[in-house]
C-alpha cells in the first residue's frame, strides 16, 4: 500500500490514512518547543495540519496551522506565544472543509470552570448523534469536529471538577479515542475501553508525556514509562499520576493495522516493535505464499521491512528494484493537460538495470482501491521484468474504519468485489498471495485469531466491528457483539 | 554521508551537495511542462531552486522560483507564461546571497542576433579572471553567477550565428561544464573536454531531450538515446542533431562521485547502473574491511545500496536499525534555545528492539567533518549496540571539490587532518575501514586507477585536479598535467 | 479628530473608531458581490477586516478575511464560494487577540432548525453577564465578540421558528445594535430601541438591502426606502417585508457622533445630509467662538466640511494648509531607531508658502487625547503661522462610549482632566474654541438640547448613558433613567 | 483628471502618470531609514514599487520590493540589510512586464573601478538606439529600463573615475532625466540640459539629500537649499557638493504639467508654490471661462486648489459635492460579471443633498481620454444637477509625453480628434471651458508663452518637443530646433 501513483492525476489516494497523531507534556519549561518536536516524530500520522495548546501561567494560548510541523510550530513568532510548562499537540491528516482550521486540533473552550483544551486521535462512532441532541438544547457548534463534540458534554457536565467532568463526557462517548487534555492544572490522558487507538505514558527530567507512540518519545530522549491501559483515565497534576478506571473492565482490541501500516517502524506498541512484527509478516507470507523468483522487491518505503523478512524467509536477495523520489510535496498536480496520459512516474521509477529479464516478488503492505499497484506492476514490466509476483503483507482489506483511519467506502475496496485470482488479473501480476487473518495474528507472537474474541480490531479485513456504530444507524451486530462481551463500550 | 544531524542547529551540512541539475527538450508541444517532470527527477541535484525558460514561438519567457518543483513549476499562472515546444531548465542546490533569485537559471540574454538561455551544471574555475577582463572592456554582470560570464563570452564573439560564437565563448572556459542553451530555433548541448559532469541524449515521440541523467527520461518514459561525449556540442533543430567536436581530444575524466552519491541508483551513466555500481561498492568494501557482526545497518538514505552489497557480501543480514523522519523540511530550526542541549533525533531514529545487545556494521557513503557520524554512532550506542563498526564506500574525501560541487574548505575534512585511527576515536566506533581507490576503481569495471592518465575525476579523494584553478591562482600542477596530456585541461 | 501623528511611533490612535459597518440583500442574483460593494462603501466604519456570509441554495458559505474589501471579497476563489441570491456583511475597525479571524463577523451557527448568519454594529452592555450565565448551563462560546452572546441567546430560545427566536434572544440585550442576520428563507434586520446605531431599507430592481448607512445604496445605484425604526425587527421574504415592535417604545436617542464623525458625508442619516449638518456645525462654530484671521484650514480629511461652514460663516477665506499624503498604509512603522525623534511628518504636511507670516484658524472635527492636535499646531506654526487658533466641530469629549465606538479610557481623555483654557496651553494655541452642545443640537436642526429626555446618544459628551451597563457594574444611573424613560432599555 | 471610474473594469488609466520620484542622502547614519521616509513623500509619484541602495561600508546593497513603501522599506528584514550612511532610492509607478522587479530601481553594477547605483526620473528618448548599438559591440542587458543604459555607457566610457565616466555617459542622452546616482564614496546628482524633471538639493544636519521635491525634504525636517541647475551634475562627498556644467547652456524647459498634476501641492519647484500655481489657474480660468452657477466642485482629490481658485476667483461658493472613498486599494477588481453593467461608484459617490436643484461648475485637472469625465458629469447629473458645466485647469491635451510620464497614443486622447464644442457633447455638459495656454504661463508667473523660445516643455498640449525623438525615428523637427537652440536637445 502506498500513497504513489504514475499519474499526477490520482487525487483519490490509494492508501489508509491514519488520522491523528496526539503528544502532551506537563511540568518542563518551553513545553511547547518539547511538543514540536514530539509532534514532528508523529508525523506519519498526520502531516496535514497541527495544532498545539499551551498554559502560559496566566492563560491558555492554541495555535493551528496548515503545514509541516518544522515549517510551522519552529518560527519564533509562534511558538513566543506558546509559553509554559505544560502543553499538548496535535498533527492531523486532512483538513476537510472550507475553513479548514476549525478543524485542526487542539480544541479549545473556557468553561465556567476554567480554560479546557483537548486533543483526540481516533473517531466516536455516536458524535452525530450527540450532537443533533445537543443543538437541541441550544448548543452551537462551531466544527464539524467529532472532538468538539467531547467538549460539549464535557460543558454540560453537571459535576463540578474537570475530571469527573471529563469523565462524564467520555462515558457517553462509542468509538476509538486516545484522548490529551490540558487543563490549567492538569493534564489528562484517556484511551476507549478497547484501547484501540496506541497511547504511551513517557517521563523527560521528572516531566510526564503522553503520546501516540514511543517514537515521540525517543525523539527528546524522554523515558518510556508505560502503555496507558484501554479504558485508563490517567491525570497528571504537579504531584504526579493518578489513574482512574471508570469503565467495567472487557478484553482489549488494539487496532492491528497500526502494526501493519500506520505505526513508525521504530516504535514499540504494547510491547511489540513494529519493525520485528513486519519482518515476521514476511516471513510468514513467504512460508503461507512461497514464490521461486530472482529477486525481491520492496514496494518503497510501507513495504521495506516485510520484504526484508521475505527476503530472508524465503532466501531470495532483497533488492531495491523500485527507486523512490524523495521530493514530492504534498502539491504536485499535472502542470499541463497534455501531459496526463503521458504515464508520468512522479514518485517512484523501475531500475530497470536490476530488473531486466529477471523474475521478482513485489512486497507491498496492503491493497486497497488495486490502481496503484496495476500501476507499479506496469512500471515493473515494462522495465523488463521476465514475471511479477506481488505478496500482500496483510489480508485482503474488504471493509471501512469507522475508528480514525481514512478509508474508502466498502465498494470501493478492490477485495470487496474481487476474489484473489481477479484481483491478480486486474493488476496483471503472475501470482498473488495475501497473509492470511491467523498469519497476521501469529505476526504480533498471538497464536491465532480467536473468532469468538478477537485479540484486536481487525474490522478493516473481518467486518467484525468491535463497536457501535450509531452515526452509521447500524447498532444490531453490535448490540449482539455488546452482549457477547458483556458490555458495549 | 547524509544531510543529517541529532540536533537542529547543525546549519554547517556535513556533506557534499551537487548544485545543479539541467533539463532541455525541443520540438514537444507544452514543453515547459515535460521540463517540469525533467527537474522533478533531477530534484537531488539541487532543490532549493529551478527554472524554466521557453520560447513561445513569439518571445522568451523565463521564470525562476525559489521552492521545490511540485510547489512552484505547477502553478498555472507560471506555466501558462511558458508555452512553447522548446524549453530548457534548471534545478540548484543553494541560493547564496541576499537577492537570491538573480543566481537562479537558466539565465537569458537578449544578443544583437536574438534571445539566448542556458542552464549549467558544474563550475568554472577561470570564470573570476574571464569575468574582471570583461568588466575592464565595459561589460556589466547582473550576477555572480560563473555562468554570465558564459553569456558574455558568447556576446562578445565576434562570429556572427550563435553556434560559433557558443564554440568561441566554451573554448575560453575551463573547469566542468555540461550545458543545455536555446536559441529561437536551436537547444544547444555541451560537455568540458574532460566530461566531468554527466549529460545524456533523450528522445520522446521525435522530440529530443537534453538530461543530466537518465531517471529524467524515465520519468517521461522518454527512451535514452546515448551519453552526449566529453568536449561535444550537440545543436538539436528541427532537422535533427548534429555534432561538433571544437576541442582537441583527450582521455576522459568523469566525476567519480556521481557514482559515490551524487548520481540516483537507477541512473545509467556512461553504460553503468548506479545502484549497481553502490552494491559492488559495498561488496569491495566487505571484502577489503571485513568485520563480524550481526547486522549491516545502512545509514539512511543514502547508505543503502553499498549496505545491501556488503551484506551480501559479508553474509551478515541487512536491517533498517535506523528509521528516518521522511517529514523534515527544509527549515526546520530549534523552536527553543532551551531544547537546544537536548540531544535531538531530527531525522533519525535508532531502533532499540533490533540493534540491542547486538554487533552492528553501520555503512555510510563518506565521511565530511565528521560531526554527523559521531551523533549516529553516539545513537547506534545509546541504543544498546554491543560493538559498532563504520564502513564507508568510498576513500577518506581529502580535498574540496572546484567542480560545481558545495564542498568545506580542505581544512575542515575531517579525512585531511587524521589519520583512519584518529578518524575512529572521534567518532567512536570499535573499527572503522574505507574502500580504497582502487576498490572504488573496481566497483565501477576499471581494474585499478591508472595513475599516469587516471580513468576518473577524484580530486576530491587523490587532489589530482584535471584542470586548471586559474581562480585559484594556481596553475602549476595544471600546467605540468596538461603537457602529459596533450592539451589545455 | 484625526487618525495620524508626525511620529511614526504613535501606535495609540487619537481618535474615535467606529467598529463596524452592515450590509445584507435578498432576491438577487450574485448577492455576494453586491454586498462587496455595500461593505466598499461602508469602509469608512471598520477597514481591517470584513466577511460575508450567503446562502447559496443548498447551504451556508461563510468568508472572513483580514484586509481592505477591495483586496479580498474581489478575489474569484473567494467570491466563487459565496454563491446564491442572498447575502449579508460586515466590515470591522481592529480585530484584537491572537486568533484575530474568530472575532470577524458575520457570525454564523448551525441551529436545531437551520443555519444562521449575523452581523452586528454596535455593542452590547450586558454580553459578558449573560454569557457567564450561558456558560454555567454549558454553553461553549468560541469567540469573544459579543455577538456570539447574540446567537447562543437564539440557540437556547425554547420557540421554534427563527424569528421569535431572535426576538427571544434581544429582548435579553441591553445596549447598541443595528443588527443583519440570514437564515435560508429569511433576512432579518433589527435596531435597539434607542436606534443608537443607524441601519436604511433599500431596494435595488426589487431586492431588498439593509445597510448602515445610505451611501452603501448609492454606490450600486439602490433606491432609498426608509430609516429602520428604533426597536423595530424587519422580516425580508421572498414574499415582502413585514415589522415587529416587540419592544415598548420610548424616545430614540441616535448616536450624535455618527453626525460629527463617523459617517460620511454623503450619506443622509434620519433625514439629514451628514455634509451639510457638519457645515452647519462650522457655521455655528464660527458664530459661537469667532476670530479674526487670514485662512480657515482643515485638518485633513474629517475636518473639511466643518472648515468650509466656518469658513463661509467668518467670511475668511477657505484654503488647504495642511497636505495630506494618500499613500499612508496600515503598518508604517519607524524603519529604524535613530529617526524617531526626527519629527517625522508622515501623514500630513503644512504648506509653508501659504502659511508663513498668517494668522490661521484650524478647524478639527474633536480633540481625543490632545496629543496629535499638539504636533499639528506645533507643524504649522513652524511653516511660520503667526498666530495659529484651533475651533473644534464638537464638544469636549468627556467620557468613554460603551456602544461600539473604539475609545480611549476616560482618564485619557484630555477634556475629562483639563479646563480649555488648560487644554489650549498643552495644544500650545492663540485661542482653542469648542462647539457647544445645544450647538451642535442646533446644527442637526433642533433648537436645544432637551436634557430632560435628550434626543441622541451624546455620552461621549456629557456622560448621560441611555442604557444599562451591567458588564461595568454600573447600572445605578441608567436604573433612574429606565425609570424617567419608562422602560430599561 | 482622475484615476476613477464608476465601472470595476475601466483598467486602461484615464489619466496621465507620472513614473518615478528619485531619493538620496549621503552622510547620516541610518541613510536608508531616511530614504524610506523620503520616497514615502515621493509616492505620488509612483507607488507600485520601490528600491534602495546603500553603500554599508563594505559593499553595496540593493533591495526592490512591489508594493507601497510603508508595507515594504520598513520591516526590518530588509531595514537590517540597508545599512550605512549613505543611500538613494526610487519610487515608481508601473512594473511592466512579468519579471517585473528586473525593471525596479535603484540599478547596480559593478565596474572594474567599483560599484555604482542609479535611479532615474524621466525617459531617453535615444536609449533603445544606443543598446542596439552597445549590443553590437557585446554588452548584455538586463532589463529594459533606459536607466540600463546609462550604466553600460558609464561601464564602456574609458575615463579612469567615475565621475568623468558618469559624465561621457550622459553626454550621449537625449531625452529628460534627473539622475541621483552612488558609488562608495561620492553621490551624484545631475538633471538634462533641458531641466524637464525637478531635482532639487537639500540639507539635514550636514548631510546632504537629493529629492525630485521639496516635500520630501519637509517629511524629515530637513532644509532646502536650491534646486539643481538644468545641465549640473552635483557630486557629493565627505568634503561638500562641487558642480559640473559639461553641457552647453541652452533655454531651460521645466514640464509644466508637473505644477498642473504631478507635483505635490505643498513642494516649491523652481520657487513656485504648487499650490498657490493651482490656485492661480482656478483664478484665470474663472476669468477666461466664466460661468453663472450656485456652486463650485472640484473632482476629488487632483482638481481641489483649482476649484479653490476658481471659487475665489468667480465669487462662488466651494463645495464637496462628490465625495471620495478613500479605501480603494490597488487591485479593486469586478467581484462578479452581473455587477458589471451596475454603473457602481467605486471611487466617488455625487452628494445628492448639496446638489439637486443647483447649477454647478466642476472643476478637474485635465482630460486625458474623456470616459472618466462622462461618468462623473452622469452621475452629478443623477444626482440631479440643474446644469453642469465642466472647466478644466490645463489646456486641451493633445499629445503624448517622451519624457517619462505614461501617457496614451495621441489617438486616444479626446483633444486630439475633437473639438472643445465636441467634447462638451461627448462628456455631456452644458459649458466646456479650458485654461489657455497664454493663461497657464499667467499661473506660472509668465507674462505669456514665448513661442520662438519657449519658458517650459509643454509637448502635451502644443506637440513642441524640445528634444530629439530618436527612438520614434522622429528627428526632423527637433534637429530644426536643435539648430535653433544652438546645442544637441
Amino acid at each position: 500500500m502506498t500513497d504513489t501513483g504514475s499519474t499526477p492525476l490520482d487525487n483519490e489516494a490509494d492508501c489508509f490514512h491514519d488520522e491523528c497523531g496526539v503528544f502532551g507534556i506537563f511540568g518542563k519549561d518551553d513545553a511547547a518547543a518539547v511538543v514540536t518536536l514530539g509532534l514532528h516524530a508523529l508525523q506519519h500520522r498526520g502531516q496535514e495540519a497541527a495544532g498545539i495548546a499551551s498554559y502560559t501561567g496566566q492563560q491558555f494560548a492554541v495555535e493551528r496551522h496548515v503545514g509541516l510541523i518544522g515549517d510551522t510550530f519552529t518560527k519564533r513568532s509562534i511558538m513566543d506565544r506558546l509559553s509554559g510548562d505544560r502543553a499538548i499537540g496535535h498533527t492531523r491528516y486532512s483538513t476537510t472543509g472550507g475553513e479548514g482550521l476549525r478543524n485542526v486540533q487542539p480544541l479549545f473552550a473556557e468553561f465556567a470552570g476554567g480554560g479546557f483544551a483537548i486533543a483526540h486521535n481516533g473517531n466516536i462512532t455516536n458524535a452525530l448523534t450527540v450532537q443533533r441532541e445537543l443543538q437541541k438544547r441550544g448548543a452551537i457548534f462551531s466544527s464539524t469536529s467529532d472532538t468538539e463534540t467531547i467538549l460539549h458534554l464535557i460543558a454540560v457536565s453537571e459535576k463540578t471538577h474537570i475530571v469527573p467532568k471529563f469523565i462524564d463526557a467520555i462515558m457517553q462517548l462509542e468509538g476509538a479515542y486516545s484522548l490529551v487534555g490540558l487543563s490549567e492544572k492538569k493534564m489528562i490522558g484517556a484511551r476507549d475501553p478497547l484501547g484501540i487507538r496506541p497511547l504511551v505514558l513517557g517521563d523527560l527530567d521528572g516531566a510526564y508525556i503522553l503520546a501516540s507512540e514511543t517514537c515521540a518519545l525517543d525523539i527528546i530522549g524522554a523515558r518510556f514509562v508505560r502503555d496507558i491501559s484501554p479504558g485508563e483515565v490517567v491525570v497528571i497534576t504537579e504531584k504526579g499520576v493518578e489513574s482512574h478506571f471508570p469503565f467495567e473492565k472487557q478484553p482489549p482490541r488494539l487496532c492491528i493495522f497500526e502494526y501493519v501500516y500506520f505505526a513508525r517502524p521504530d516504535s514499540i506498541i504494547e510491547g511489540r516493535n513494529v519493525y520485528e512484527v513486519r519482518k515476521r509478516i514476511g516471513e510468514e507470507l513467504a512460508r503461507e505464499a512461497p514464490v521461486t523468483a530472482d529477486l525481491v522487491i520492496p514496494v518503497p518505503d510501507s513495504g521495506t521491512p516485510a520484504a526484508i523478512g521475505f527476503s530472508q524467509g524465503a532466501n531470495i536477495p532483497f533488492e531495491l528494484g523500485i527507486i523512490r523520489n524523495h521530493y514530492v510535496g504534498r502539491t504536485f498536480i499535472a502542470p499541463s493537460a497534455s501531459i496526463r496520459h503521458m504515464g508520468v512516474k512522479l514518485k517512484h521509477n523501475a531500475n530497470r538495470a536490476m530488473i531486466e529479464g529477471k523474475s521478482v516478488v513485489l512486497v507491498d503492505d496492503s491493497i486497497v482501491r488495486g490502481t496503484t499497484s496495476q500501476k507499479i506492476v506496469q512500471m515493473v514490466r515494462e522495465a523488463g521484468a521476465r514475471e511479477v509476483h506481488m505478496r500482500i503483507a496483510s489480508p485482503p482489506t474488504m471493509s471501512s474504519c469507522y475508528y480514525g483511519v481514512d478509508t474508502p467506502e466498502k465498494s470501493k475496496l478492490l477485495a470487496s468485489r474481487m476474489t484473489v485470482e481477479q484481483m491478480a488479473d486486474f493488476i496483471r501480476v503472475d501470482s498473488l498471495g495475501f497473509l492470511s487473518i491467523d498469519g497476521l495474528y501469529r505476526a504480533v507472537r498471538e497464536p491465532s485469531r480467536n473468532a469468538e474474541c478477537p485479540q484486536f480490531c481487525d474490522a478493516c479485513f473481518t467486518g467484525d466491528y468491535p463497536t457501535a456504530l450509531t452515526d452509521q444507524g447500524d447498532q444490531g451486530d453490535v448490540r449482539r457483539l455488546s452482549l457477547l462481551l458483556g458490555n458495549n463500550g
